[in-house]
């Protein structure tokens, strides 16, 4: 029975769906969660998804044998200071960061070697906020990133990828250079747009908006200030991401000024036929 | 009763979305189809959607009270050209295509003065193709937009926009003009970024999509043709919403770049906060 005792810090969306999830997959495990707000921690242990609260991170950690780090990513540093001394020896911290490499970096940087960290982002959420949207079924048939470095744990990856199996997750491993740089592409640039999208628009066009629109910009819906840190933390990956972006406008003009009404057809077609092709890859997950 | 007999050109997704909705509003009205492709034509009849094929658009019109033109815009002027002289004195001629200034002015040009024509642009669809999907509720509850100019016949307007309310839509009236000014904005250019999005992409970051990912790109799953013609239409347009769009992506990494932290959360935040007012907000619909 792996985790015994549970803790979450921060009860939002995910770390309650965490709660949930864990509660429903292995049920005699001890959850306890840390939050700053009185209020979400009422709300959470109402909603059954803790069994013990705490204003105070490392009344929340202790005896934990997996932690797990669900607040913003800016939090993380002085959160991670707060709970170092508290931790059991041989204890288990992993997150749900967005970035990695400055989170992976930290945190082993900070913790003493007597506690384990592994990176972890489970890509599942949604823009809503708030452990009232928490659902146990979060996790299922989402991917989890894990971002085993050198000095990591290999017992510890194990226990951590275990652990997200269990809520329905399947695992893709990535450096955490590699997780920051592919995410920027596909996650933090996909905010940046649908956030410039929006606010380009002028109050008369906003009422015409479609369902199209609403989809392409559902990812602005986001926390503004979890999303801050998040493009501050990889932002030399996301001014990449966006020079590449601006390449492919430029091209799409370009044919568009030219008359090049072929090579146009077949832009928009191939964009399609990848989109769909996307509907159907996996990456080859960790084996059990 | 109107209209007795409506002839639909083109019965893809939303030719054939009109037959079933106008079915099911309208139970004794004669719904003639024409298609290029006799396969389509067939699936149409066998689905309900028309009680009549032609594979000639000439036999198609031929005594209809209504004619919708439902093809790509950019076969309107063919289209137009071959029906012209076999449509009845006094008919209403609309269509659903995306850009509006061409197509009113052509249709003005092409059409003799004893048939009335009425711009409309029904805002429903799906990035699916073919009458397989056509649904007699893709209409409900949704916007159509209608562009009168100076010559549009009042009664024609008004038998169109009943049209489309019986069908289950809301009306709202703009020129042709500021019609596809906004759609450049709302419309098209999220297309031609989605489509950018998912072409800018590496292998590798394909399969890390998540839900968020595939929201954001679905509009760039349409048909490149059909877009195509779209563009190319508005391309004036697009080319002024992708400078406006650019600025706001230049102000964004601006305040990325020189680490405008609070400025950059309040950035996002009110895109959020713009996109929540926009599930709210509606136009003030033309009055019955």
């Amino acid at each position: 029975m792996y985790p015994k005792r549970l803790s979450i810090l921060g009860v939002g969306l995910l770390g309650g769906s965490i709660g949930l999830a864990c509660r429903a997959a292995a049920g005699d495990c001890k959850i306890v969660g840390y939050g700053h707000r009185a209020a979400s921690l009422e709300a959470a242990l109402s909603f059954g998804v803790i069994d013990e609260a705490h204003e105070d991170p490392l009344a929340a950690v202790r005896g934990a044998d997996l932690v797990v780090l669900c607040t913003p990513v800016g939090m993380f540093d002085k959160l991670l200071r707060r709970i170092a001394g508290a931790l059991e020896a041989g204890a288990v911290v992993t997150d749900v960061g967005s970035t990695k490499r400055s989170v992976v970096k930290m945190a082993h940087h900070i913790l003493p070697t007597s506690v384990r960290f592994v990176g972890s982002h489970p890509m599942a959420g949604s823009e809503r906020r708030g452990v009232e949207f928490a659902r146990a079924d979060l996790f299922q048939n989402a991917t989890c990133l894990t971002t085993p470095i050198a000095q990591t744990d290999a017992e510890a990856l194990e226990l951590v990828e275990g652990f997200w199996k269990k809520l329905g997750m399947r695992i893709v491993r990535l450096s955490p250079q590699e997780h920051d740089r592919q995410l920027a592409d596909i996650s933090h640039l996909p905010h940046a747009l649908a956030a410039a999208l929006v606010m380009m628009q002028d109050d008369i066009a906003m009422p015409l908006a479609g369902k199209g629109f609403l989809d392409t910009t559902r990812i602005a819906g986001g926390d503004g200030v979890l999303w801050r840190d998040i493009f501050h933390d990889n932002r030399d990956n996301v001014r990449s991401s966006l020079k590449r972006l601006r390449r492919q406008l430029d091209h799409f003009l370009a044919l568009l000024e030219r008359g090049k009404s072929e090579e146009l057809a077949a832009f928009l077609n191939a964009a399609a036929s990848r989109r769909e092709q996307l509907l159907r890859k996996k990456l080859p997950e960790v084996a059990d």
